[in-house]
Formats: structure tokens, sequence, C-alpha cells
């Protein structure tokens, strides 16, 4: 396993991020540290070069954990510290535990090793007790981790009431009033808001006990909308070395969670070495694994092989599962006369086994026990959609709302057990019809966060699917669905590589961030607002810093304006000196710095 | 002027578009010849390879003119045949006159050639003669460009009506109902449907009597979603054959206009090898050649040199002007206190001259005259937004909808000279903002055409603006604008190259193709369904060739699986065999023919 060096890692760093450093806010006790990456910016200058005034720095959420902090050693062998090992033991309701499954060494041509785990224990509750993060809610208790994710929502708050407000233009901290739909989003983001959300279900703080890697986040209508990135290799193409890297990747460029949707060789050796090293929520579709295990035969899985799949992942510290319990035996005759059948692999599995048995799914008749499993290390469920549409043409139709009103019913079953549920949605959707999904999850699921893939908002554009369906995720983002997973350039034509996340990544960042902007969540705008001050005073260096993807910023600005000088120039190569809009409305008004 | 050998182009061709063909739709005479693209289709096979059923191959819109039939003899020196010389001089109401401004012969460093006019002659209309499009349609006449128009806006719905329906799936013709906020889109596009709407002022066929290379198409909100994509240098960067490169290009990739925003040297001769090469409406922004005229001090502006602008665009043949007439004097101060001020280069160097003469926006008040220009000629106008707002602090602030309402007056004067008009808007909005843009262009501006630029629905992602941009484009699309101004992913970075357009093209394509879904135009589905249909029966070379970039379709899927057999298997690198779901859910229902 050839890993990052740490120089490597900090120019990489500060490549991908220019002008910034990490911080940690520091929350009602010493160990309570929430990141935030700090951008500093320029002062603003007149065109003679004198200081006209100083600009405060921005400060941005950060998904990238540890591996954003340049005084982090970045050896993935050793993993990340175990920030919330310390919570957990302290709450005394955890034990440790024997493994459950032996793991048989893999041995492939391959040649991959195995992660360390060195000292590390597996956890899981004690006989009786219930220590889901839901569960700590209903009793009134605001954990650790639901005070870091308040900070965390509430970042660009503090800032915008620090501002000193002495610029004659709009301040930095004006916003537009939201639409929100009937979400009700707080004007600051409280701990006990969190705890009041968790508990009713409307968000959830996936957290297993055997991932204390994972700084904690939240998934609800009521906060930022979240994205969600999937990695995992196939039977064709990658290996874990690719995969821990895009993994890294995802985090850096801004993925709040990560799914790992290996189906090809060496499934549990890879995802120990993402769940060690990956800061942010993991989810996986057990089912998956279940199929391996059994040969590829789906009609083979049993009851008892999934079990065991779910126990073993519990104890690698899985935060989340999707699991595809809703396709039931008697909506699969519903999807028949579809334009493109079943899409979901996890659906198309389960599908065919209720057909060859003659029986219903036994996701469905076990859940109770599924969710029992679940509720001892806090695992997070988000139950599938195995019938969700794969084409414009079956969207919003009978099987998949079928489904959705099954999702429903476990929504409740689950939150008996304390286990927090989100939900899964489309797919392919054209955008008139993306408001139904919205309305029906939320009146039909309880307000139990939604989690869609996209959805596409048109099927004619294959190799730019991170851009059909940015357009539906910032439309569903919009209406209150609480977590987007991205999709990119290479959906439906093959795996993506690095440079595929890094395009979804981004795609799905802008989607989110167009919807909280348009449901008007109070730190949405400020980001907003700082970028394009300094675009209008030809701040270029900031302009990028500011930007999603600096790098890619500073590249298309250097393909016709290379030189340094050209990023302290009052124009671009768009329209040159002379009509340069800014530069003559600053000239205008006098009171653009660039324009004097 | 470096040409594009035939055997180039048609290499170019085959590589853009597999599997297509020109095709010509003739019309009630043999000189209306819609040009369209038809995609021939592979059988729909078994896993056997035996062959179950042919499938109808597809058309669709095409804008590429003359540069998309593989037999024209692609010399730019010649320029495109004249389609509409014999309609326009049939009907005896326009005259043959000298060029009215000598234009000297251009020096530069840069070598450019002027094209050759050859026997091209300079036509207006007749003393006393109404011969604008609009004029007819009021008359009650249906010109041949009314009926070409509406034998493209249908090319689909034929299709559609003759599909053999021996599918045992859901049919290729059906669709999804629309959401339309209130327009009128018909069952079916009919010539008078076509001419009604021009005459009402709902739609406009710009179609100066000076570019009749032109092929005619409608903008319009009960139409297809048209696209205009930007292209032409600035002081800084490119060259007149750089620029025809990129017109060609987006004709191909299917820009429905085309604006001509050189700003640089030989900003005359650029337009006349474009103009004589272009097969869609072109558009300019007349101030900037004034600008340039006056050595770049906006100040030194006058009517005269603007008015001798218009006539020599005119009589070169530019099919729209935009024009910044409703940045009036007493609105520039209303965008003083703006983040980011005046980002229209129009509106900030008509700003600059109101400011600096204290005096009303010389183009407002010499507004009759202009519209007599423009009708003698049949020039669209398209009313600048000045005042747009450039981030998204400005959207839908005071200075921004003053103008608009001017815009409306405005409107209604040029329909009193008979002048087809289209309102600009803006810009960067969040996506809660767009709908009262729409709901209020539409009531001030008296239903005219609603032209927008994006909007841009988040500020923070320089380089990335072509998907910021294209969810509000698809937002405001579906809610009735006429046509998406495309972005590029250099938008306030840089001048465009030809990899940006492709880029910016296509984005745009997705917006405005997911609008026409959204608002239920009865054509646009089609394509949608062909393609899921051709993906869920693995005919991967048919997927490639309907979607809207075959050849990056292609390229990604050839990235992990580049051998030719990959493109017939049941399956791609994404999931591998056991993990496709249309391979699993073919095999479940049986009529899925690769999963037999």
């Amino acid at each position: 396993m050839a890993d990052v060096s740490a120089d490597e890692k900090k120019e990489d760093l500060r490549k991908a991020f220019p002008q910034s450093r990490r911080i940690y806010v520091v929350g009602s006790r010493p160990d309570i540290r929430v990141p935030m990456r700090e951008i500093s910016l320029s002062p603003t200058r007149s065109r003679a070069g004198k200081i006209l005034h100083e600009n405060a720095p921005v400060r941005v959420y950060d998904t990238s954990g540890p591996w954003g902090d340049e005084n982090f050693h970045g050896d993935i062998r050793s993993g990340l510290p175990a920030v919330r090992t310390p919570w957990i033991l302290a709450r005394g309701d955890v034990e440790a535990v024997a493994p459950s499954v032996v793991v048989p060494a893999v041995k492939t041509a391959c040649g991959s090793e195995q992660f360390d785990r060195g000292e590390r224990k597996i956890y899981r509750a004690k006989r009786g007790a219930h220590i889901t993060q839901m569960d700590y809610a209903r009793r009134g208790i605001i954990t650790p981790e639901m005070e870091f994710v308040a900070i965390r929502e509430n970042m660009k708050l503090q800032e915008a009431r620090d501002e000193a407000e002495k610029s004659p233009r709009r301040r930095l901290s004006f916003m537009h009033a939201g639409e929100s739909f009937g979400a009700a989003i707080p004007p600051e983001i409280t701990p006990e808001f969190v705890r009041s959300e968790i508990a009713r279900g409307r968000a959830i703080l996936p957290a297993n006990i055997n991932h204390p890697e994972a700084e904690p986040m939240i998934i609800g209508r009521n906060f930022l909308v979240k994205i969600n990135t999937n990695i995992g290799n196939s039977a064709i193409a990658s290996g874990i070395e690719e995969e821990v890297d895009k993994m890294r990747r995802s985090c850096l460029w801004g993925g709040d969670t990560l799914m790992d949707l290996s189906t090809g060789r060496n499934i549990h050796a890879t995802r120990e070495w993402i769940l060690r090293n990956c800061p942010v929520p993991v989810g996986t579709v057990p089912i998956y694994q279940a199929l391996e295990k059994v040969g590829g035969k789906s009609e083979e899985i049993s009851w008892e092989v999934f079990r065991e799949t779910l126990i073993e992942q519990a104890e690698q510290g899985v935060d989340y599962f999707t699991i595809h319990a809703c396709v039931k035996k008697d909506f699969v005759p519903l999807a028949a006369s579809r334009m493109t059948g079943i899409v979901s692999r996890g659906g198309s599995i389960m599908a065919k086994w209720c057909q060859r048995h003659g029986a219903e799914n036994f996701l469905w008749t076990h859940w109770d026990e599924i969710c029992e499993i679940m509720a001892a290390y806090d695992i997070g469920v988000s139950i599938g959609d195995g019938l969700r549409p794969g084409s414009i043409a079956d969207a919003n139709d009978e099987a998949q709302f079928a489904e959705l009103k099954a999702q429903g019913e476990l929504t409740k079953r689950a939150w008996e057990h304390g286990v927090q549920v989100m939900n899964e949605g489309p797919g392919h959707v054209p955008a008139q019809l993306i408001r139904e999904n919205m309305l029906n999850q939320l009146e039909w699921c309880h307000e139990a966060p939604f989690y869609t893939l996209g959805p596409l908002t048109t099927d004619i554009a294959p190799g730019y699917d991170h851009i059909t369906s940015a357009i539906g995720a910032a439309l569903i983002g919009w209406y209150g669905c609480a977590m987007l997973c991205y999709v990119t350039p290479k959906e439906h034509l093959g795996l993506p590589n690095r440079d595929d996340v890094r395009a979804g990544v981004i795609a799905y960042k802008i989607a989110a961030h167009a919807a909280d902007l348009a449901k008007g969540h109070p730190a949405a705008q400020y980001r907003d607002n700082a970028l394009s001050r300094a675009r209008f005073e030809f701040r270029w260096e900031d302009q990028f810093a500011l930007s999603l993807d600096p790098e890619h910023a500073r590249r298309l600005h250097d393909e016709s304006l290379p030189q340094e000088a050209a990023k302290r120039a009052a124009f671009c190569s768009m329209c040159g000196p002379n009509f340069c809009s800014m530069r003559i409305s600053g000239e205008l008004s006098g009171d653009n710095p660039a324009g004097e």
C-alpha cells in the first residue's frame, strides 16, 4: 500500500486550497474541536496600490478531517485519530466484544494488504442499553456529537455578525429571504435544535460507535444540504489503493458522506482501509457483499448470510446501511411494463430473489431483527429505493410510489427501535414531477430525511449526467431533500476515476449550495457575497481561493493570461480592458477601487 | 484563411454524429426543405444475436445547416447558399441598394483577409413597404419562413405518431403531462399557429433580408426552448479563423442563434466571415463597434456614429441587435450601492455616457429612429438588460426591475414599427427569485419572448459556471423563458476557446431540453425514450448516437472498456456483469432481450 508522503500531502493541500489554513472552533469542552477552513483575503487596494481596507478571512465548512490539516501525519497505515472514542466510552453504555465474524485473510492475485487494526477494539451496546443518537435525543441528552454539528452548521453566521459594516456597498452579511416550502430553518442552529430534530426523526447523525474517526455531521431538511459520493471498485475495474485515494479526495473536495459500493474483490479489506482513514460517515449496501459470499447467485442469499454480513460491517464501523427492504414481492410486477425495468442493483437482486423463491423479500420480513442489530452500534438506515425510475418515462409510476409508501411503514418501525432513518429516492425524474416526489416522501415517510440520487432531469446526455442531475438535485434540495447522492460524468458509462469523482463532487456542491441559498439557510450567502466582492475589486487570487475548486478556476484564467501581473489586472481576456464592465462601473461610481 | 477540407469535414461529422444522415423534409413547395438529422438504430437482438425487431430511426432538430450535410462543399470562402433569397425577392417589397457605409480595408498586423462578397447584393425595404415577419403575420400572411419553422418544431411528433406500437414495454411515444405555468403550447405546431404567435409578439423569427443564408427558426414561449452561443474575439485574444471555427462548431453542437460579441480587431471583417457562413440567426451588440470607432472613449459615442454602425451591420445581415436603450439616466444611481455594480458591457458603457453628458441615454431618445432602421431590414431587437445583477446579492433589485419596466415600454413602441422584439434578462439570481423575473417580464413586457443569460444560481463556482447557470436556465426555461444564452466554464475567467464553447453548448442543450420536458412540449420526450430503451437493451452504439455528444459518451465508455466487444456487452465497468441491474432486471421479466 503506497502512502502519500507528508510533503506531497502539504503540496496537494496548498495547490487545492490556497490562502487557507485549518482552524478549530472549540465548543463547551476542550475535546469538542470543530474543524473549519479559514480563507485569508488580501486587502482592498486603490489602483495605485494603496491599502483602502483589510478584508476579514472567510470560514467555510470543511469535510476533509485530518486530511485538511497540514500538521497531520498523513499516514494511511496508521489511520485517523479516534476523536469520538472518549465520548462513546464516557457514556458507559457500550462494551468491547470479540469479532463475531472471522474474516479469512484474503488471497488474491492483486496482493492487497490488510489494514493493521492494532489495539482497536470492537464495541457494541451493553445488553438493554439504548445507545443511538436518537435514543439520547429522546431522553433529552445533548451529546458532544450534537454540539459538534451545531457549531459546524453555524460556521458563517458568526462571521456575518462580526463583520464590520464599513463598506459603502451592500454588506457581506446581506441575504435574500428564502422560500423553504414549509421547512423550519431557525435563524441559528443550537445544540438543542439539533437534539430536537434528531428526536423527532427529522434529522439523522450517522455515527457507528466503531467508526470513531468520523467527525459528526447532520442530515436533515432544516440544515445545510449534504452530498454523498459513491466510490468502490467493481469486478471490472480498480483496486484498494485507488479507492482509498478517491475517498481522501472526495473528502477534500467536499463530500459529506461516502458510500463504499465495492462489488469486486476484497470487499472487506477495501472497506477496512476506507473506514480507518475516512473522516466522514461511511455507508454501504450490505446485500452486495452478501451476494459475493454466495458466488453471485442472488437466489442463494439467505437471511443468515445477510445477518452475518450486517454484523461484520457493523463491527467494522459502517455508519449507515442501505437496505432494499421495500422491494416487496407484489411490487415487482408493477415494474414489468417499464421503459427500463429495475435499475437499482440492490432492487434487482431482491426482485429476483422474491421471484425465484415465490416469497416475500426477507429484508422486509426480518426488519425488526435488522433494526436490533443497527441499534446496537448506532448504525443509521437508509431505506433503499430499489424500484426507483431509471428513465424519464418511468418517473413517479406505481412501482416507485408503492415502494415509497412501504418505506414510510418501515421508517416508523425503525424509529421504535431508536434507529435513525433516511429514505432513498430517485433517480430519473423530469423537473415538473420532482416536487411530487418530495411532497409524497414528507407525508408518507413522516418527515424522515430524504436522500436522492440526482434526480436526472433528462436521459439524452450520457457523459454529462453530473449536469442533467445537478439540475434535479438543486430543485429537490430546495424543496426539502436533505442529502444529494452525486452523479459523475461516467454514470451509465463506466466506473468513475479520480477526475470523475472531482467533477461529480463539485457539481453537487453547486447543487447543494444553490438549494441552501434558495431555501434560505442563514449561513449560505456569505461566501457568494465575499467572492462577488473580490471579483468586483479584481482580487483575482481571492476569487480563486473562495471558489469551490481554486485550482481549476486558476487554471482556466491562466489559459489566456498566465502572467502573474494578470492576477492583479482590472480586466481579463473575456473583454479586454476597454470593455470590462466592472472596471467601467468602478470608474463610474468612484467606489470600486480598481476603477479609481 | 485556412479552409476545412471536404474530407476533414466529413470525418468530423462522422465522428461527431455517428449513425446519422442529413434528411430534408419538404413543405408545401419544393423550395421549403427543412433539414433534420436522422439517427439510424440497430435492431433489438436476443442475447444469442437473433433479431427480435427493427428500431425506427429517430429524427432530431438540426441547427448545423449545410455544415451538417456531408454533401456540402464546405468551403468557407464561398459561403453558404442563400436559401431565403427567392422567398425575399418574390415578395416584391425590397430593393437592392448601394452600401451606405464605406468600410475601409482593414490593415492589421494579423493580416486577415476580407471575405469576397462576389455578386451578393444589399437589400432594404422599398419606401413605404412593411417587410418584417411581424408585418406579414399581422396581415395574415404565412411566409415560407413560418412554414419552415412549423415543420422544424414538429420534427419528432410525426415519428411518434408513426410508431408501430409492438413493444410489450411502455411506448416510445409516451410522455408525461407538463406544467407550463400558463403557456399555450398546442398539441401540434401549425404554420398558422406560428403566424399568430408572431403577430401578437409572443414569438420572433429573426431573419434579416441580408442574411439569406440563415435557416428560419422561432423563439417563443410556446415553442422549443432555444439556446444562444456567444463567440467573438477581444483585444486580448483570438482571431478571425478561430472565431469562424467556433461558429461552425457551435452550430454543429446545437446552438440555435449566435452572437458575435467581438470587441477586438477587425470587427467588420470578422462579422462578414461569420455571417456568410452561419446557418443560424446572428446577433450583435452594435455599441461595441461604435465604441471601437471612437477609440474606446465611451463619452465620445454619438447618435451619428451609432446610427452609421447600425446601418453598416444591417447591410451585412445581422439578424438581431442587442440595444441597451433602457439604462436610463435616473436608473444609474440605483446601481451604486450594489455588491457588483454594473456588469453588462453595454450597460456600463451607456451608464458612463449618461453620467458624463448629464443627459438621457441617446438610445432611449432615438428609439423610433432605431426601430425604423431595424424595420427596413427585418432585424429583430433584443432589448438589453444593462443593469442585470452580477451577483446573487444584487438579484431582483430596484435597478434591475426599473430597467425591465422600461424594456416593456420600448417593446410596445417597437411593435408599432413592426419590429420583432425580445427582452434580455439576468444574470445572477438564486433559485427562489427566478420565478419573479419571469412573471414580471411576462406582465411588464406584454409576453414578448424573454432571453436570459443563465441565470447563475450561485457565485461560488468560477470555472463551473456552465453548471451553476444551467440550473437557473432550466428553471427559467420551464417557467416560460424562450431563449437561454449559454455560459461557458470560462465565464468570469477568460475568453472561451473551442472546448469551452462545446461545454457551454451541451450544458445549455441539457437545460433547454429539461425545460421542454417540464413544460410539456409535445415533441420533447421521444428522444429520451429512445435513448433509455437503447440503454436498457444494451445497444451501446445506439445510446451514444442518440446522445447530445456521442463522441464524448463513447470516449468515457472507452476509458475502462475500449474493446469493441464491450459495445455489445450486457454490463459496463460501473457494476460488472453480476451487479448489472438492467441485466438482472431483464432476466427477471424475460422481456429484456439482453437478459434472456
